[in-house]
């Protein structure tokens, strides 16, 4: 059986829907990332040495930590699309696969890595704290430039993020959705294709799930 | 046939060593990525909007600049493989391909996006240029914790990046061997399996191939 690391509202939400989506048992189990409460405790960073979350295991081989256990939210995602093909959470093809992950590896590294780094955490970013305020405006300027891009690629008049077919980077990108609405941004007036696509993927049974299990509903 | 847009030295080195591991005919046209001399032009934008290489054309889809351009060192990478699965790039189950994007995320998120973001695009975390020194130095604290963390990995005897096979990994790992010597760390006294490992994968044909086109030999 799987089990999930996660922490409520935090990146692995994404995981955690798809789970859902899925539909198998699973075990979940909270690892507040809140600062680093639960992603830095000493038995957590034996498990998982990045000390984040999500991470999940169940998975044959090891990343330097307990044997079993796979990290990085797009990794997690691909695995869980790629072991369940009968739950057509990603296209079968190559190209099709590399678009999911092109979207996922961007978003990841990006808007979550460099954007959110940058606010939430700029202590990773510089030591000084009285740098921080000139760190996290310009996370927010990476966070605004990166949601252009999203409604950028979505203007083509695509129905999900990859054409054809609702997919791992639809549950992503709910993860940014509602982070962008933490933070205060006005999410469905800037960004309206985007807040079209997540209409649709928000009323999912398994979107629903997750997120009342997070208590986000 | 494939065309490679890529710069010499830059991440895109290990798309080029991919390709010559591939075999097949393939196109390489120069984007020069020192001060986005060859990314940012009109042309170039057209194009790719984000600006940066590598970016591969000929992938079916888009990502909202030209159709059939794939971008993301981590999703071309595993379009190669994926698609030319006789040359064994990577492995063939849903795990194997999981531990491959793990690594991958997390070189292409942590390692180059923060690390080198930081030290060498500083003017990217920060608008001030008063502060760019400091931006830089947690920059090289964020390259040598991760080049720890890939020597941690590898102290478990395995054979490669992922057990049991050269992979897309191996190639991408050789971005980041050669940069830190570029910055001037003492890359073999530091990290002495990763050294081991790059001996191995240094001495390929495809890689000491792709080195001297990029003039890097
Ligand atoms: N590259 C990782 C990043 C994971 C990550 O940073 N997760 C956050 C939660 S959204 C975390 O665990 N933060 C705790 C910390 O940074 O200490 C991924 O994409 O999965
Ligand atoms: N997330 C992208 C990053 C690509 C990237 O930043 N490439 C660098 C070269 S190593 C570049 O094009 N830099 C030009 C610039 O930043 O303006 C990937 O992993 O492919």
């Amino acid at each position: 059986m799987y089990r999930l690391y996660h922490s409520p509202g935090a990146c692995s939400l994404a995981v955690h829907i798809v789970l859902e989506e899925i539909g198998l048992p699973y075990e979940a189990e909270i690892r507040s990332a809140k600062n680093g409460e639960g992603t830095t405790t000493p038995d957590y960073l034996a498990l998982n040495p990045k000390g984040r979350v999500p991470a999940l295991s169940g998975v044959p081989g090891s990343a330097g930590g307990a044997a079993n256990l796979l990290t990085e939210a797009p990794a997690i995602l691909f695995f869980l699309a790629a072991s369940h093909p009968d739950c057509r959470l990603m296209p079968a093809d190559p190209a099709g696969r590399a678009r999911c992950l092109e979207w996922m590896n961007w978003l990841s590294g990006t808007l979550h890595g460099m954007g959110y780094g940058q606010l939430w955490r700029p202590q990773r970013v510089v030591t000084d704290t009285a740098l921080y305020d000139a760190v996290k405006s310009a996370g927010l300027e990476i966070i605004n430039a990166a949601h252009d891009h999203i409604e950028h690629v979505l203007s083509d008049g695509r129905d999900w993020a990859v054409p054809g077919q609702y997919t791992i980077v639809d549950a992503y990108l709910v993860v940014f959705w509602l982070w962008g609405g933490r933070i205060g941004l006005d999410m469905e007036t800037a960004w309206p294709l985007w807040a079209r696509l997540m209409r649709t993927v928000l009323a999912r049974p398994a979107v629903r799930e997750a997120l009342a299990q997070e208590r986000l509903a």
